[in-house]
């Protein structure tokens, strides 16, 4: 029954994060002339696809594997692997949407790092480069003794959570500064709210309402991996638990 | 001991939350020409000073009343009273921030919510008022059984905790939208990073770390008022557990 609810709400949360990463696509195919790699507003067009797509919607499903009750029984090891690989899948998706959003900086002579946007957006990218590598060096490698791994776990947890926080505000504040900058003629201004701005405000409530469901489940639901102790699971040169 | 770190952390959220408030006050009066309640843009500036105010400190002080370990023991319902009181204080700040802003658009002849944060910031004040009417509703007055209250308390945490993060995001693409609307002139545009930009981007980063160091100790710390039953309170009139 339990498990019944559970995969209910991942396909509420598949369907809801493919829809964010569509209208993104879409409205940069449509409203905003598409997609390139050569340093125009067509390569910008990349970033927020890459950022929704990388921070917010592989991000959240990298959090939940551990949700998944299939993952609670049996060696851990291969869920770590997963976990660690899609937010690594995930940071790289952000990366190359930061070199998008770089490249055209730097080919139309704008400034970096100046709004509030992009300092939050920045520093949220480097967090989750720490948090990777935190993870990777005391949960995946074998040498932290189990103490260290159950100090640093709940650690782990809240700053997943908050990154996924962070990567929202920043979504939000990213489509609200686009709409501003290319919604500013006379004719069709942000404030007439023509057909793109109903579509892109809609969008970002969608990003928003996905990432509130993801830290329902990763939070308050009740669908945790059981504490260890029952299960056994061997790994010759990686521990497994914390 | 944990009760020091407790109070230690009490000081620190004071702090910031104080700096919060007082960074707005000083970005509206410093740059932006002050305050007045007239319709003009010195309305308007009320707006930002209210939100930051009501919807992330006062919420986030309210939130937190639980956490207080002399709430732990002893009757309950004066922490209810103090903590319903306390968000309906944080609900009237806000909405008095709305007023601003509203008769300011009103006085310009500028559009009500169209931006991606007026849609968001407008939904959060919505849900707010939901959530403020339920609790009340359910935790306050007398009638709700105590099946019903150990149901819905999970959702009213979670829901408190999801407008805090929504009272944020709101924030933060406020602050930035109102960024691109006043540095746009090319002498000191936006992308210069001159003083008002760093001033206010600073701010924005400000109200992020309150609001997730709030969230850590109302969600992740392990100060939380033990269940009930070793406990012993008498209203007549209004149960006060859950």
């Amino acid at each position: 029954m339990a498990s019944g609810r559970f995969y209910l709400s991942c396909m509420v949360l598949g369907s809801l994060g493919s829809m964010c990463i569509l209208f993104t696509v879409y409205w940069m195919q449509y409203w905003r002339g598409g997609f390139a790699w050569d340093g125009s507003v067509h390569m910008f067009n990349w970033h927020p696809v890459l950022m929704v797509s990388g921070m917010v919607v592989l991000y959240g499903a990298a959090s939940l594997v551990y949700r998944l009750p299939s993952s609670w029984v049996g060696p851990k090891l291969p869920w770590k692997v997963l976990h660690a690989t899609l937010h690594l899948l995930a940071f790289t998706f952000s990366v190359v949407g930061l070199v998008a959003v770089f490249q055209f900086h730097n080919h139309s002579k704008i400034t970096h790092l100046y709004s509030l946007h992009s300092w939050l957006g920045i520093s949220t990218v480097i967090l989750f480069a720490f948090q990777w590598s935190l993870g990777f060096t005391i949960f995946l490698l074998p040498w932290a003794s189990q103490w260290l791994r159950s100090l640093l776990k709940p650690v782990h947890v809240f700053f997943g959570a908050c990154i996924l926080f962070l990567s929202i505000t920043s979504v939000i504040s990213g489509i609200n500064e686009k709409l501003f900058f290319v919604l500013k003629n006379d004719t069709k201004p942000y404030s007439s709210l023509p057909s793109e701005a109903v579509f892109a405000n809609s969008t970002g409530l969608l990003v928003v309402v996905f990432g509130l469901l993801v830290l329902y489940v990763l939070l308050a639901s009740s669908w945790k991996r059981p504490d260890p102790g029952a299960l056994t699971d061997r790994q010759p040169l990686l521990h497994d638990r914390e």
